[in-house]
């Protein structure tokens, strides 16, 4: 199952619309289950398999499930998902049509996850759970590798990447670090952590200059992906985002939202509320003057707006039915014109 | 935005399950917005700004109408779309997020299709109906060339297409006869049309060895993006499968539904129920014995899953949440082994 290898787009009407002319979208809706987490599950699951382990076990608010359930059925192994009951349907129905054992928890993700800990020291599973099996952080590196050698012989000056665990981001600086390390980069990219105003613990931790973090107790947004309460990553995060002499920016959820349609109208990508966050994000960069708009800018696009249609439902006025006649199409053409201008 | 050039996998699990070595899965659920369609309009969209229109219309039962609001997104041109009001939410939803001006037409597909033409007429639009824009075959034709390609040296003995309108298998028709025209085949594969039982029109007339086709009056099936009363592309679909060599075989709704999580479970694909048809279909032409557990057999997956999370709803159980303790997972797991022998 090929995983990764997905473009780099040059986007020009989103350029033009935010007057950047080297800004990019990386596509990663374009993997096999939908999001950037296959490339962890992959190495994840081929890892599993050398060491003979006929289960892999996850928590996930979605995706990292949804990818290990996908990788695991193309592998013949079988995975155990704990994932909050509450994560969006189409995640939950996606996971489970690819047979995994779906455990879905009457709890927060950050429940979830301490229960699949649990399990895994109880009944001797393969733990992919993500800032805890280095693995993970190994294949979300791929992302970075991929985005250096499609600009290349440039290098870019900024990613925005949405961070929840902060492990995508993890493993972005981790191979652009590899990339500088291999002297195939001169310098690695600032990284920009994008979270939700209601689940921020990592940018909050930036802001204030911690060197710890101060969990966000009720964490909620409509970025399902990003919510939880004690990023389990935050650490290696931290230090990545101030190597790289990044920064965070938070947004809200009805930026977010707005964002999804937005990216989808002026680049032909969807992407579920997690994803669209970094184009929220790079408004926000840009305001407060973390970006410049002549620099290179990727914004990492993490998943595809078809796992959460309730949130993109939300940024768009569905159009009521016509009767099958002319006249009716005229008549919404004329409305439809008359709301543009 | 790159269209097509998606995997032809090989599917290890589904060839066990089968007793097929040589079984294979075209997933073009990878294209940019989740379907084959996207291939048309990736021409369409290219022809239409080369004459200088601004505006393109299609009909579609939603994957159509979504491929061309992707790509229009692209391009920077105007889509207007015509679509059952009754097409799955996902698509509705999506192709909306794109920024197509979108109609959804109180009546059936065929009603929708008849005044695109219309409108098209009236209004000057570009108009990239299905069997109607030539382009469309010509660009759905690049799925054929890429499996023979993938295939090569060897050659595909069957290729199973989910069949609607009958325009996918048209254009997979036109891939492989160029191809021997080229000389680069040998000889084209046998094409096997598959439509639901509810939606037939085209393998009713294959069966019956009919020159025209009998409309089906109130088209029904699971599979909404194959539901038509009167195919568009009928009489070159006819010939097509004719001239090949190939067969008809109808699918019932529930072998349909069984189908997506079977696909999921054996080879991580997950697909709409139009695509996971093939699967169906593939099932039914063994026991029909239209098709050899030896040869070279390829299913062309037309859509993703997440698409219509409603179908695939069907083919699983939902689990009921568990508290998040370690008694909780034991006994959950104790029921799923015992269910599972």
């Amino acid at each position: 199952m090929p995983v990764g290898g997905t473009p780099l787009l040059p986007v020009p009407y989103l350029r033009r619309a935010f007057g950047m002319n080297n800004l990019w979208v990386k596509d990663d809706t374009r993997n096999p289950s939908g999001s950037t987490k296959d490339r962890a599950s992959l190495l994840v699951v081929a890892k599993a398999q050398e060491y003979g382990c006929e289960t892999i076990a996850t928590a996930s608010t979605g995706n990292a499930a949804t990818a290990l359930a996908a990788i695991a059925a193309t592998a013949g192994v079988r995975a155990v998902v704990f994932v909050p009951s509450t994560a969006p349907v189409a995640k939950l129905v996606q996971m489970q049509s690819y047979g995994a054992v779906v455990l879905p928890v009457d709890g927060t993700y950050d429940q979830a996850f301490e229960l699949c800990l649990q399990a895994c020291r109880e009944f001797g599973w393969y733990n992919r759970n993500t800032a805890l099996n280095p693995f993970t952080i190994e294949g979300k590196k791929t992302a970075a590798l991929e985005i250096a050698a499609a600009i290349a012989p440039d290098e870019p000056d900024a990613v925005l990447v949405p961070t929840g665990d902060g492990v995508i981001l993890g493993g972005v600086a981790k191979g652009f670090a590899d990339l500088k390390r291999c002297r195939l980069l001169r310098r690695t990219p600032r990284l920009v952590a994008v979270q939700p105003e209601g689940s921020a613990a990592i940018v909050n931790a930036l802001r204030s200059a911690a060197k710890t973090i101060t969990p966000v107790r009720g964490a909620a947004s409509v970025a399902d992906s990003l919510t939880v309460e004690t990023p389990r990553n935050a650490l290696q995060c931290l230090r990545a985002v101030r190597a790289s002499q990044g920064a965070g920016v938070t947004v809200s959820d009805s930026s977010i939202v707005e964002a999804i349609a937005e990216l989808a109208r002026l680049t032909g990508v969807f992407a579920e509320p997690a994803a669209a966050a970094a184009l929220a994000g790079l408004r926000a960069a840009l305001e407060q003057k973390l970006i410049g708009r002549d620099e290179r800018v990727v914004l990492l696009i993490t998943g595809t707006g078809l796992k959460d249609i309730p949130a993109a439902s939300r940024a768009i006025k569905r159009p009521k039915p016509i009767p099958p006649n002319l006249d009716a199409v005229a008549q919404r053409l004329r409305n439809s014109s008359a709301r543009r201008t």
